[in-house]
């Protein structure tokens, strides 16, 4: 079933990391890194770490925010502090919108798709929506510490993964180890730096001092000889043979190093950079047993300000109110809501299928922006052979196959019997198309992908659970896709809202597709209704 | 108490990151690094990850071994299993040898020292023998994964943390953010050789495809402009101005980049290398709770097979058996064990001073080894200040402040209240005289250099527990510090044990201060006895 539109997964040689890493392993809009707006004019700081500081009283103003997703569920919580009486309706059972944790018994169904019943064994999860909290976000941290969700760190990193690429010249179709890569062309560049320095041919760049002190610099990291100023391995590319106990035991004969023109032709150099770019840097952190602990933690303390299986029909207001009519989507009853103001979090892409009475120009700015495809399957295994084989804990391997991108080692239940590998995660066209496959074809399309990498992984492979986020029928994609030229037509108009009507959410925020943006935006939100309300 | 062979300690330009670092914040001798012998010749895998497959039965023979540390617990438990009637004579009266975590009421005295009584919040610990297990080990994963204890990540690398160094050239006395030192150190020399590239002054090295794929990889790795090549800073490094939500957030003016010429003169490039080398290489793990959760798994199961307080006075052999004189510590009673065989884990550091009967060649290889002086320090905090103020999430504070080394920030407890920093890990000279100080005065000394680095650090300062390895009773030292020279005249004698009587322990491997060279001595060892005793 291909696209018209159905690009050749782009090789390692014309993505920079940036590309490759962030569109296979990131979850947040190129235009994160694109856009050169300037500070934020509200006066916050720029790591936002905690809620306004609002003074005042909401009390006897109603708020009725529509949806129980992270945006929902902090502006609750924060304008109930101040005193408004907020209703959230929720079309779902539960709270928490894209945060949701697949474990034993949950359901889901796709639009035009099978129901799916997680067959997980106990104990064992896949965060198929948000999976990992950088240190940067301090927001999303600000709610773990003060509703104490225990966090573990997510790992990130782990360099004694595997790289997988059939396009890499010498190396295609052979999985390699990250951290052979890393350090052989590091050391292979440094060498020819460093010799290139000793034979003078950078003269009139340097001076002798800093010469002197880079070759030094040099030999060190590219743990070059000093003597001669060749790379010839090290022991942080692994051994033949490992130091251990006894008469002749090692200590490690370090393994040969990997050939440099080798490694130009493979392009596998461009899998990492000199540092992580943010959000990516070490730690990140998840919940202990599962991302939804954090809605959870929310849930808990909003009780029944939030009511759910409330789908909502239709948003209208005057210079009085706001009146929302919604269906009960258990009973089939019609009902509505009326309140002063509403903090609308329902995701653009459905929200733009409402019935609402919106200017023709806050509809068309609604209409604006793309969402992106998205696919995410978990995997369970009968035997942590990454683990007990291949000595992986935690981490990615990292590969450019289509529909795959990267296959991820839970940083859960280490050393337990089972665990649940992240098979996929799938952007753009490929999304759409694996999509379009059943769950039983979607788990073959992963195994078959994933075998060429871990020979275990068909014996090894219990059963699935997967997600395509633009087949959700309260998602309808995975996050906003802002473009420059999106962002300047209509994201101003939405983050002004309308009338007694605010946005908020991840797509009103330049965090897309994180916690922390939807947590971001509900938090200037809520300033601004405030800031109304009190006028 | 300035020892004759006080030396200063070095700046970071005669210091390879493997001497600082590991120097600094490894527990292994550096003659791992350093021999180049054959692979063991007892023909097990060069990753030893499983005791030896050992046939037949132990059934009617008695083995004593002599000390509860990793080595004597895994040879008591493996020798079980085989049928040997097994007998633990430990001085203590808890398990684990150098395994030991300081909670609320652990006791320590050290030879000349006052009684310290560990008082940590409940929750908090410090391991202060070995803290961290390598992915690597896959001897100590064996048993934590047969014994099934809980384990986490122990984060080891943590680029958002600082490096903090008073011979820093223009950085000197300067916190600095190690991801920053990275990104530049890496971005500026990526550009002087990309720019020499295209300015065709190594024509000669490499092929014109070369280069360009070269420059392609220099581009990518360094975050350089792709039409000048220059550097001006990346993400990676951090923001002025961080992505948020809202109207204008961001997403991110990159904060400038620092001088080329200042970091090569600061030397702060020497921090790190191109990959980690063996055996730090992520991820590392820790035990919940502490890393004495390990020899309580073994104590669970040997159970009365550890006679506890039984302090070793005398050592015997002829041609029918062993026999041990103990003294019981607490009554003070005599007491002795016979048995077929001997396995002797007591260090050497204090087995020199045992009365044995050894042949005069094996006393002499006894007393060859030196011992590491090496200090310890855990400062419980009133805040987590490092995680709330400096959005430091475990890892370590890189320093060469004298006595310091590393402050070590603890990967448990994220985000709880009080958290128990490593506030030095010192070695060799620093640790001998730092040690002579009382435990106040110690505290007293790391907090007054912690404070250079975290103005936080006094005010949050509660209290503290040290340890200083030379000056504890049993141990007299960190590990063996092996030479090539001591190794070459001692260590063939005291692997191949005398009579009746084999030795094991981190002291006959090249894993020298690891759990993972007792555990696979004691393996190795065990081997031997039941070779012998078969025969």
């Amino acid at each position: 079933m291909q696209s018209k539109t159905v690009k050749p997964f782009k090789p390692f040689s014309s993505f920079t990391r940036r590309d490759f890493l962030y569109r296979a392993a990131a979850v947040g809009g190129t235009s994160l890194l694109l856009t050169t707006m300037n500070a934020w004019g509200m006066g916050i700081n720029s790591t936002v770490s905690a809620p306004p500081a609002l003074t005042g009283s909401g009390k006897g103003k109603k708020v009725v925010i529509l949806g129980a997703g992270l945006a929902g569920l902090t502006a609750a919580y924060e304008l109930g502090k101040l005193g408004y009486q907020c209703q959230i309706l929720e079309a779902r059972d539960f709270a928490g919108g894209r945060c949701q944790t697949a474990r034993k018994g949950f359901a889901l169904t796709e639009l035009g798709g099978e129901k799916q019943t997680c067959a997980f064994d106990a104990g064992q999860y896949i965060n198929h929506g948000p999976w990992r909290i950088p240190l940067h976000h301090q927001s999303t941290l600000h709610y773990t510490r003060l509703f104490e969700v225990p966090l573990e760190v997510m790992v990130n990193e782990n360099d004694h993964s595997y790289v997988y690429s059939e396009n890499a010249g010498p190396f295609a179709g052979k999985r390699m180890r990250i951290k052979e890569v890393k350090a052989d062309m590091r050391g292979h560049v440094d060498e020819l730096l460093a010799k290139s320095i000793k034979n003078k041919q950078l003269d009139q760049t340097l001076s002798a001092d800093d010469q002197r002190l880079l070759l030094d610099y040099l030999v060190h990291e590219g743990h070059l000889s000093a003597t001669d100023l060749t790379y010839s391995g090290r022991p942080g590319r692994g051994y033949t043979v490992y130091p251990g106990a006894g008469m002749e035991p090692g200590p490690g004969k370090a393994s040969d190093p990997l050939g440099f023109k080798d490694l130009l032709e493979s392009k596998l150099g461009n899998v990492y950079s000199a540092v992580h770019d943010f959000p990516m840097q070490a730690n990140m952190f998840q919940p202990v047993g599962g991302m939804d602990a954090i809605p959870k933690a929310f849930e808990k303390r909003l009780g029944k300000v939030i009511r759910y299986r409330a789908e909502v029909q239709t948003i209208r207001q005057n210079d009085k109110g706001v009146t929302i009519a919604f269906k009960d989507t258990a009973s089939g009853k019609a009902g509505s809501v009326t309140a002063d103001y509403c903090l609308c979090t329902i995701p653009l892409s459905v929200l733009r299928q409402i019935d609402t009475d919106f200017s023709d120009k806050f509809k068309k700015a609604v209409a604006t922006v793309a969402y992106a495809p998205v696919g995410k399957i978990g995997l369970q295994m009968k035997r942590r052979f990454w683990e007990e084989d291949d000595q992986i804990y935690g981490g990615h391997v990292l590969t450019d196959l289509r529909g795959i991108n990267t296959i991820s080692l839970p940083s859960s239940n280490w050393q337990k019997q089972k665990g649940v590998v992240l098979g996929y995660y799938q952007y753009q066209t490929a999304a759409i198309e694996i999509s379009a496959l059943s769950p039983a074809e979607r788990a073959e399309f992963a195994v078959a992908a994933g075998e060429k990498i871990f020979p275990q992984y068909r014996k090894e492979y219990e059963n699935a659970f997967s997600v395509a986020w633009h087949r959700v029928q309260y998602n309808l994609g995975g996050w906003a896709e802002w473009t420059d030229k999106t962002r300047a037509a209509a994201y101003p108009t939405l983050v002004e809202g309308e009338g007694r009507i605010m946005l908020a959410g991840e797509h009103l925020s330049y965090l897309t597709g994180w916690q922390a943006g939807a947590i971001e935006s509900a938090w200037q939100q809520i300033a601004r209704i405030h800031a109304r309300a009190s006028a």
